[in-house]
């Protein structure tokens, strides 16, 4: 089949994805990660205390946040901290960051101490949130390294990999990875998170435009599958493992 | 296989659902929405303007509005109006009944009005933002009807009948329509809108405790299908149509 | 004298009064208030521990808030929880109700607990705060039976019944329980607050147009207490004392 | 009957009064008024616009604010601009405040402008609010002088005086003009607002400990009736009237 | 040189200063402060305890807060409690007084126990910050001289005075003491605090219009030196020292 | 002198500073600029609008934000969208470099349109203010630079450069662009901002610990004269002019 794409890219073909590791000093966890255009900046810290809930329960926990340079997008959009409130929106976001990561440690095992994860658009072009997902599992990795560096932990309590991609119909065909042009004009669209050895975390579909049938979703999340194999491979290379 | 579940129903079994028409007198349309314990009061009030960004487009709008009552659930939570801000999973849930019934609803014929959605949860038994959207949509369709009789519209914009239905693992089983009880203790929980010529609108699956696999996913597709089947016939039921 | 009041109402008439308990299953007290077209869910709910101000004086407390449903009105009504604040109007009605319910209850023998109020009206035809907090009496009389049947408490702490009604002067005539189409256009209006032996918890009269005379006054009080004597009535009756 | 008030006050005596007009010099009208140690600044803004809902009503509006400096009182409160809100009984005082001038003042007759009217605490010793409405509407009759100076006017819309006294049952005994020491130590509490020629605008009686009866009530009223008499005397007074 | 001043005052002529003590009787310390025609209202409340970041330190604070009333102004402001944020400037200037008179207190000296300062502007016409940390600097001796009376403190934590005044380049000739008319119209605007031995403390110059020289620096450090000497003397003679 | 500066610079030694431009693709001016460790994305956005204050009036208009991403610091600070409100100091820092940018731009030649600066600190580590300042006057550069290439301006608005940099005492040395480690620990601080052609756009000294002499102020103020001077023609060389 010949690409429609803008980018001419297949249909199964992932823009590219590069990690930079350690981009900034202070945290434990500091990785740029760049999937084409789009670059998010993923920090993980760690505090040493958990949310009063968990307090005395000899368990970590792991929360996010996610937010939007106002210039990140091609016209300027409002600055959340200025207006007041963060949208819908990027609630909606950080709360798949955080549980889609969460999914990847074992907080039993983590201590009472939380990994706060922050991720910053720096510049968008599509996938954000996916991007996200996959850059801070690096930096959790870091964070989780720092640690047990430090003798804080003696064992691991990262369970497996964890990795996101968006997929969706565009022009009547279903493909990988959608970057800005393709995510405004596509009829469906779909984040999917999943683990290195292959199981799901999330599934969000949404019909934008037209419905989407059963054989379609099928078709998507075969395109996420293997892309999200793909990704693994990106992680564990950026991490030397 | 015998049933685990903890009100007896079998895997495949919808709660009783009920709904009541003409529930308040002043919205266009307004219906009382019983899924076993759970109640939500769903109103559709037709406003006579739309959005700036849709000024002048000839166009309709539809949004949505989602609250619990402070005491709907086992213990009293904090009114979101006297916190002075709404949740992040209740701004999560109204994002999504606005989108399931933008899919149902053509704005195109609509006119330059909004159809403004409120879903107010009485009675919290699990499953509330689907009660809420296939309650929802009753009252979508007897604010249409209102502007019918009324001469505003000629031709009904309505698309498609819309209907949601969570489903989940419990207990390792695959089963539909959770209630609180299998809400809180299961592995995966699946909400799916479909319309009702049966394709996707909305599919949302969180692992909250385990990842779960391809099979597993298709099991949990397979049941909701049937359970948005059974909840299409009791609206056209209550419609009268 | 005639009636000219649009409900036909003698002046000295009370609307319709309905009082369904046990209307949601979670909440300790939890009634349906119904007079005539206005109707209010009215929950009471336990919680064991008092605000700081009271921590270790061995008291209670009994705290009260109020909402209304955005469509509960004739055109649609902004939703406080999204514009993220109360209204004066929202504040000054449940400082009214907690006030007047901590009339009815020796806090001192409550223990150190707090009793929740939340009257949510669900449709609104005027009085909706006299029929709160005329409904919310019978919540906290089915709060506190559930603390004496668990044996939390020995001794009722119920002092006495309090109920509200609003009276007004109507196209010139002094008339009880105020309806909507009444109170928008009524020169005086006064809500009274009353205890079931007949003594005064609180009135707030305002003079909406023409001011009044102290022969106004004395009438509006007369009829207040007349009304107020049958609401006490339709409580117990609810009660089944 | 001996007094047993803390200040050796009759019960139905007034604290001295004192109006300062032309307090500050930018409001068209600004009085300084202390009732004993309480001191508010109440200023009469003229702004040439209304509110949206009156546009083109060809009718004016008067709206109030009311704040008291954080140490006006005993110990120093939070600054309501810092905490970022408004508190319950500030928002009650000021539409208090608002209705009660809105009494005085023919709004028809005030062309498309807006009093606004700011109360400001300076020192607080009892009767807060009564002091603002009673001041307050010396700056409004100044205000509007300014307005017939500039022939902005050519009939003044003042309709009638209007000043309001608190009143309350202290150690069992009816007393007028509630200072700080009583007004902590009440049993019932009442504020009345009421025009020159005698006839109320709002009567707000609270059952503070023990409710009050009608006897009570009819006492409270008495005592404020004559009360009133005299501030309106010191209004006229303080104008040269 | 022939002056050019609205008010007819020489270049360094400072408006004159006046400082009325014990102006409200609740605070420890209470100053009206006058700068020609700009009133605030300084207080200082001595607070028993001191923030979270402080307990335990055997150290005190002080800090600051900084409101106009609505018509202290020409035109009427905007409430900031009713807007529900403090604007950047307020927030600025408050800091700026907290800083100033933190350097005047020796906070070891003081016990664990903070010292609030309110600045309340009631009539503005220029120079409101530089009058509250005048005027708030009186405050301060005053409570600091409460607690040495009370036995709270047998040593003065007070290191040394502070004052504060602007200076301006107001039609090419650097002035001292902008009133408001100059502070409207002028290129450059600095204000400077320094201690009663003539040392700085803070200065803010800032370029409204066109650039300042270093020539001008160096002709506005000299004005304002000398301006604070004289308010340092007035500040000890309304002392008594 | 030996330097005694933890980075062993010389006391008028600036930290090497680099500019990345069109660092973001979106942004009409991008630039990332790095002074030693301190990294700020500062982007210039072209708005084809004019704040209300400003409409009609054939004037443009400047403006500037300010944040820092939470991890940028030492440890993680909460995130200011998050918390519902931009600190006092993060608002009196966009006001400064808003100010400071405004020197630099005649608004009188941009026409009807804003130039909106965002200053985003990636990694902090002391002067994030002034490098904002130096960073953003690039972005500004290139986004008049961008108007003047499309044809929408045909002579250039900018009047001259503007830098910014901070001196201060470090163990009573007075030195030049002081680092987090100095930052913390210094007795004064003060950040100036200056035009290339040298004169003075702002001038904000603070005594942190102990008070400053005017000779000290003198030897600051030579310092940071100085210290602009190779700033300026560090970003001549970023701009290639």
């Amino acid at each position: 089949m010949n690409s429609s794409r803008p980018s001419q890219r297949r249909p199964d073909q992932l823009r590219n994805i590069q990690f930079t590791r350690h981009y900034t000093k202070h945290a434990e966890g500091s990785v740029l990660v760049e999937c084409g255009d789009t670059m998010v900046i993923c920090t993980a810290s760690i505090v040493e205390k958990v949310p009063a809930f968990l307090k005395g329960k000899n368990q970590g926990w792991l929360t996010a946040e996610y937010g939007m340079l106002p210039r990140s997008t091609g016209s300027r959009m409002d600055r959340e901290a200025a207006r007041g409130k963060q949208s819908g929106r990027t609630q909606e976001i950080q709360r798949l960051i955080g549980r889609s990561l969460r999914a990847a440690v074992d907080l039993d095992k983590l201590g009472e101490r939380t990994l706060h994860i922050d991720c910053d658009v720096i510049q968008a072009d599509g996938g954000t949130r996916t991007a996200s997902i996959t850059g801070a599992f690096v930096a959790v990795h870091d964070a989780i390294g720092t640690l047990l560096e430090r003798g804080l932990l003696t064992e691991s309590p990262i369970r497996d990999f964890v990795a996101a991609i968006s997929v969706g119909i565009y022009q009547g065909v279903p493909v990988l990875d959608l970057d800005y042009l393709e995510d405004s004009d596509c009829d469906t669209d779909m984040n999917v998170v999943m683990t290195g050895r292959g199981s799901f975390v999330e599934v969000q579909g949404t019909a934008e435009g037209a419905t989407f049938s059963r054989t379609e979703m099928d078709a998507l999340l075969d395109l996420a599958s293997q892309g999200i194999q793909q990704l693994t491979v990106a992680q564990k290379t950026a991490l030397g493992i």
